[in-house]
């Protein structure tokens, strides 16, 4: 795709200053602008790169003045960010929408779904699933029975999603995702043997979540382990059984919730953090990254840090403290030395006054 | 399938209080329960929801005597918790025991199994593979050369096994996990430059060893890694290469263990805990989520907390110690100030002698 | 294969006391070496099991002399360990050349690649792929649009990568990796809601690169994420969008690098190490296991240690001083006690004076 700098602006509603039939075919990083590529200056402390890329063409805000002249054509935006995220989805491109099912997937008689609908290569969808129009199912999926798939979900290769899942509108499952699987649950003999508890629940996604890649969500024992609208999950994060995500919720990688916890809504949680199970996590709470909360947390927006997780300034304040102790140790060695010192003395004062 | 009150009493060697015909299809919780569904009273906490939930049957203890009116239909039992067992078995339904070797799986002539051996679509079973009968492998599955797989195992889609490898009777390896991958070991020559370890060991499952999704286990370099009878893995957990995890030892999900450890038999381990490697664990030692041990732990049953991990109580106190740490040190400049305030009186009560 | 240790000492140019023409099949570990295996004695702590071991050959220092008899024959090298690595290679056998591409395969017609490929059955190859010489790619494995795979690659069972990867020479890529998948970049609007940043970049692996099992590596937002040449990553791993690791860094199982962060050549990072976006870390750094790093290192060499992650000295000694707190609580109590009694004292001594 080649555009120009008219083409761009007219789309953002910005304002040419150079050439406007200037053309780009991808965007680039400021630092690493090439001819043909169309740059952003964002963050103010990128602006000695304006005067050196190479891109034909550098986004800018409105109130930009350059103090050195600039080779690359400008458009100014009212917002920068925003247009961004136009600009990327515009080089992006339109989705596909030409829907094929492969003559090498294995689809059981009983599904049921569209022509508006694709299906990729060795691809198997079991009996009585049912998808949603302008799905897109990669090559490699295992989509098992009784499962529901909503519309317009984008479903990466070998993603496996256990029986009885109903996944909502517009989700994105990224590759190697499994969605329903056994959660980790057994009795225990007094031989210290295990015995299976069968998990007989499943999975809900309801709409607009996405799931990173080799992400796992077991099902509930019983019931749902449910993920609510507009969560999003990053890769190789682990989900337990009978966990419900609030709304707008995001955790970053490798996170991972025990069983039957409850957490609120735009809820973020940092990569690596780990929650005990049976806990419930109030809405708007952050959690930093590597954080091990072992404990419910009712305060709405309260942030936490550490292992075991504390406020976030208490922890900081903790560990900064940590550090002096050394140095403690050494003042209450000589606070000792000196009151001994300090009774010796007296003990002699009193025998020679006696 | 639909069951009634008094075949389910029947069934669990319980007593029908209320209606023996009413009919169930699943089990559902007592706080979720709907017309149709069987519930269950275990834990006294929940008996408040005995008098709201619409579930048609209710398990109770048979000492359970209700205090208001219960729309459901009461089953008595003795003991609640291992009647949920039983029928989450029973909903889940008997193993399909009709076996397929799917006419799209790829399969060398050199593999042997008889025709109690179920084989899904797009699975690739390479040279000299062995399979135990009533074996269910799905879809999608690889095999790799020489394999010996056991009896009534169940190899979910996706899973990888590299060559080599010996899996028990009785196994469950859950979706997309890998046994039997290179180990993570290079020599470095003395410009920084890793050179490949090959790894001509296997692994060894034995019997009844449960192994969650997206989970991996290293083959070793030579000999074997081994998983010993009973051993439960949960998702996205770590095996490296030569480890030994003990009978019945049961790890949460995203633990990691580093290569060559050797963990007794019995043992707990949290989500998210790491081992270090070379390292030997005794016999039913219990480790706290997200700890980190980083030497040989040899007490027997011992309890383990922290980063890095300290008996169980001992850490308990050091982080709660911690957080007095910022109060001590004003204690200290407090006593130090006072200190030097009584030497300057003693000075001049000294002078003043004089 | 047998071989002599007649052959073995030719190979390794060593010096064979005992029977020379005593065949082995395969290498065994010293303590658990049978017949027809060679073991090896490299560190001395193992000396016992020389004695002991059933191993036919036995690798063993040119300074080695034995205290007691041995029954296996000996072979006397400059070096253990590395005769190990070339063994381990010669038992592993040279690399299948027989090239074969799977009819069950899945290939678009603008792929190219030369009849010196390998390529496995269901594996999917997308339009515009190039394939180098030499390079195995086997069952199920998916390979987007527009990806670039070097000479001499191994790509095993389930890997998927995303379209426009760029893959080195010699790269091996173990079972279930994700390549170039989506970073996990959302903008937030006023009500809390996420809307998805599309990612146009890529992901570039360099020469020599091994990647492990489960392991995700996401492509960059614009730009590329890069792994650089001789990159060793174990499994189970996360790397963010954009970020770039130097030459020769190795990390260890499941440790996660946040977007944007640029990680120095040789640096050696532990097992479940976080590190966190947008910092840069030093050549030759050394971060112990399951820290978790929450600024740049500028410091080359310097060794990590903790959560928050301080120098190794530093925290070695701060978490042994936070064992200390609870006795030092105790002496500053009967600091405080001994002064207020002496106060007292002083009070009642001036009295009696007055």
């Amino acid at each position: 795709m080649l555009i120009t700098a008219n083409e761009i602006s007219t789309f953002l509603g910005g304002e040419v200053v150079g050439d406007p039939e200037v053309q780009v075919h991808a965007p680039s990083k400021i630092e690493e602008g090439k001819e043909g590529t169309i740059s952003f200056l964002a963050n103010p402390k990128y602006e000695p790169y304006a005067y050196s890329t190479e891109a034909s063409i550098l986004l800018v805000e409105k109130s930009f003045q350059p103090t050195q002249s600039i080779s690359s054509t400008l458009i100014k935006v009212d917002d920068v960010y925003a247009s961004i995220g136009l600009l990327l989805d515009k080089f992006k491109g339109a989705q596909d929408t030409s829907f094929q099912i492969s003559s090498m997937a294995v689809i059981s008689d009983s599904a049921t779904f569209s022509d508006k609908v694709s299906i990729g290569e060795f691809t198997v969808i079991k009996e009585d699933v049912n998808i949603g129009d302008n799905t897109v199912i990669h090559a490699q999926v295992n989509i098992g029975r009784n499962c529901t798939i909503g519309q317009n979900c984008l479903i990466y290769p070998n993603v496996v999603i256990y029986p009885n899942a109903v996944i909502g509108n517009n989700c994105i499952i990224h590759a190697g995702a499994v969605i329903g699987s056994d959660g980790f649950g057994y009795s225990k003999d007094d031989a210290g043997k295990y015995t299976k508890i069968q998990h007989v629940g499943n999975v809900i996604l309801e709409d607009d979540v996405e799931i990173g890649a080799n992400t796992v969500i077991d099902r509930a024992t019983m019931g749902s382990t449910i993920i609510r609208r507009g969560v999003k999950l990053d890769n190789l994060i682990q989900i337990a059984h009978n966990v419900e995500l609030g709304e707008d919720t995001a955790l970053a990688a490798q996170a991972g919730i025990a069983g039957s916890t409850k957490i609120g809504k735009g809820v973020m949680i940092g990569g690596q953090v780990g929650i005990a199970g049976h806990k419930e996590i109030a809405d708007f709470v952050q959690i930093q990254g590597k954080s091990g909360v072992i404990s419910s947390i009712k305060e709405v927006g309260k942030r936490l840090f550490g292992y075991p997780a504390l406020d976030y300034k208490e922890f900081l304040r903790a560990f900064a403290s940590m550090k002096k102790v050394p140095a403690l140790i050494k003042r209450i060695n000589a606070l000792e030395k000196q009151l001994a010192e300090q009774k010796d003395q007296d003990k002699q004062e009193n025998k020679s006054k006696e």
